[in-house]
């Protein structure tokens, strides 16, 4: 067999696409249990696939070329494979995202205009070494009616190439060519090209990476750049929730983007605060790196200007020590990432001018900033984190995979009869309605 | 006074447009309001100031570089100034985009998410030489909360100065920096490199310099390309409400891009149809370039395979016969732009097929494809049309302008009480409600 091109490719997802949008709920989401069950059927082929991604990527390991958390999220297991059935299922079971009503206006006697949600079309997806993802990223574009085309990390590569043809083969009633696999780092630039044919590129990975495709496209890009969040210490702030929520947002996970990067904490309560929550990091061996005001407090190291706009991604924090509320602001707005941010405040007022000042895609007042979550959210399973403004922003479930298409029901209706000093005033009158094809509603 | 760069004046609305995002819809429409007030009572120096543009661009007409409908639109008047101020006073008062909640969900006792509208922040707008076009996206963005970077049509540079002036002046009150006018085609390619401060860009104008944008710029792009609109004349058209539509369509304005382009007729009507159309294009005189079989019925011109995509913008129309209605749909499939497309037909089933198979942003039954239009579509006024799919998509109004933000309550609430086998649950439940600093709602 000759393998397909990537334009073959991307042409065949193009046709699947249109066909995917018509399909009803209740096909995508049987198509999803089968994906599911035959997940389930095919524990022993998965895993040795996987076995051969992981022996490779311990030899990676060992070399020094990759670290043993890559390693850990390549591994799969029979619960893990539980798990991501599990999710398939419940992509399955959340409400139709398409064919939602947003608006229902009556232009004029006769003439009704429907916003309707509908699938974007063609969805590009470049995602990290975790054969999970794209088991995870195919569920939500099924379901939302989208057309995949798949490129994982070539690490996960054997891993991926059975669980695609596993979904592939589950879901042979779906449109042909609905999902679609590409394995070559030279295939990422042929998709880039590829503006006429898809509609969305998806990339999750470093921010350089991210940056690379937004430079390398006219496709628009929905990604994430980095993830510099902040816990800002205020005040009025209890002081025995504000040490849990800075211990919890940092060494709950400290590898993930929501996890707190710099904490600002207010001069008012830095002698009390500092000295307490420095023990609590200690413990668990997390690296504080201070401003003078710290230091000054806690036996901490310095921290640089670099150290206000890094991502660690590691067991390391800096903190910094404000004289307002005014300059925790100032602070977030010039080093922050607008992914999340947290005040911990016992005055509402304060927190409200927290929250409205920024414009970041969360921000949480008396919460940590670990859950700026798809999942922790409600939004089921997440495509990705979005840092940007436009579509969609912060954890990206099905709702940021659909658009809008306006549907017009009229009875001959022409401009001509509503131009000019005498033309008809059109009516605008919202109503409540879906549209049915052919009949008015109102 | 020295010029200030186009960087300054990006950085001043960046730090305006964070300002601008705290005011009420109450102080952003009363600024609206000072602006339409300002206009009423610059008459005799906004008139000035265009008829130097206007004599410029007769010079231009002249010299054949320019088009009298160009010049028409550079040219203002009392009346078109009054329905300048008509409009600045109708978005202000308009219900206000921000601060709407589109979910309120508890995630666990005492841990509310809402997702509340917000401004997108500063946007970029490339506009064509119409003077009003100003004053109107000044507006739209004033009233949706962003700080807006102004780039006009040269030709109506003198206009926009002074309309600029007056805006400015008039909205001292609001942040300062919230509007910057630049002028220079080479400040277009600063602010095209500018990602870390501008969030959109939307661009109006040619298709080719809207793909020349979209090619230069890591920043999001709203825009336009072009409007190959079709309407299909169905083998279940009434014929007389298929012959008013098609005139509409193609009559009524034929220099904008909602209308039709290429007119798709079953061959079951062709024969009875084509002449009686025939007829009234030709008093209109629109030139009708056909396929093999509509020449067989009547007598015009060849359509070449290049017709089928052109956007002719004039009184120009291409027409082809088609043996079904999936033949039409493949040709606004293969030759369309996505825009806007109209079934006329009686069966509601082939209309519900028709609006299902396409992923056009408008889709039509049994009405004019010129609809599609903010004003018309109940949107108030409109920045543009999108013809992409993401974000926002046809008429874009004040709602394509705002994007939203994930604001959370909580009260300590850290997310490793929810990890692990023995994590509490969450609950996610939707509740009807809106955000107020520092309490619940439930």
């Amino acid at each position: 067999m000759t393998e397909k091109s990537t334009e073959t490719k991307v042409e065949e997802a193009q046709a699947a696409a249109l066909e995917l949008a018509k399909y009803s709920d209740d096909r995508r989401s049987e198509a999803l249990h089968a994906i599911a069950d035959a997940i389930d059927e095919s524990h022993d082929e998965i895993l040795e696939a996987n076995e051969v991604d992981v022996r490779e990527g311990e030899k990676l390991l060992e070399a020094g070329e990759y670290s043993q958390a890559l390693v850990d999220r390549l591994k799969l297991s029979p619960a893990k494979l539980e798990s991501i059935t599990e999710m398939v299922r419940s992509v399955a079971g959340q409400d139709d995202p398409l064919g939602r009503t947003r608006t229902a206006r009556k232009l004029d006697d006769g003439l009704e205009l429907y916003e309707q949600t509908v699938p974007i079309g063609v969805v590009g997806t470049i995602f990290e070494s975790r054969p999970d993802a794209l088991v995870q990223i195919a569920a939500l574009s099924l379901k939302s009616g989208n057309a995949a085309i798949l490129k994982g990390g070539s690490e996960a590569s054997e891993s991926n190439r059975v669980l695609y043809e596993i979904i592939r083969e589950a879901t042979a009633d779906a449109p042909d060519g609905w999902a679609q696999l590409i394995e070559a780092r030279a295939d990422v630039d042929t998709i880039l090209k590829m503006d006429d044919a898809i509609d969305l590129v998806m990339p999750r990975g470093s921010s350089q990476f991210v940056s690379y495709i937004q430079d390398n496209t006219s496709i628009p890009v929905l990604g994430h750049t980095e993830g510099v969040c902040h816990v800002y210490v205020d005040s009025e702030a209890d002081l025995g929730m504000a040490e849990e929520i800075a211990y919890d947002a940092k060494v709950q996970y400290p590898a993930v983007c929501n996890a707190v990067e710099t904490m600002l904490v207010h001069e008012d309560v830095a002698e009390e605060f500092l000295p307490a929550i420095a023990e609590r990091y200690a413990e668990a061996d997390v690296e504080v790196r201070g401003d003078e005001a710290t230091r000054s407090i806690v036996d901490v190291g310095a921290a640089t200007d670099e150290d206000w706009s890094t991502e660690y991604g590691d067991l390391i924090l800096s903190v910094r020590v404000v004289d307002s509320l005014e300059t925790a602001l100032e602070h977030v707005t010039t080093y922050g990432s607008k992914h999340t941010e947290s005040i911990v405040t016992d005055d509402a007022d304060r927190a409200g001018t927290f929250m409205r000042s920024l414009d970041s895609a969360s921000v949480f007042h008396n919460a940590s900033t670990r859950f700026s979550d798809g999942y922790r959210f409600g939004l089921g399973a997440e495509v990705g984190i979005s840092t940007g403004k436009i579509h969609a922003r912060g954890p990206v479930g099905l709702e940021g995979l659909t658009t809008y298409q306006y549907y017009l029901q009229g009875d001959g209706h022409c401009v001509g009869t509503y131009a000019g000093a005498d033309g008809t005033e059109y009516r605008h009158e919202d109503f409540d309605g879906s549209w049915t094809p052919g009949s008015l509603s109102e």
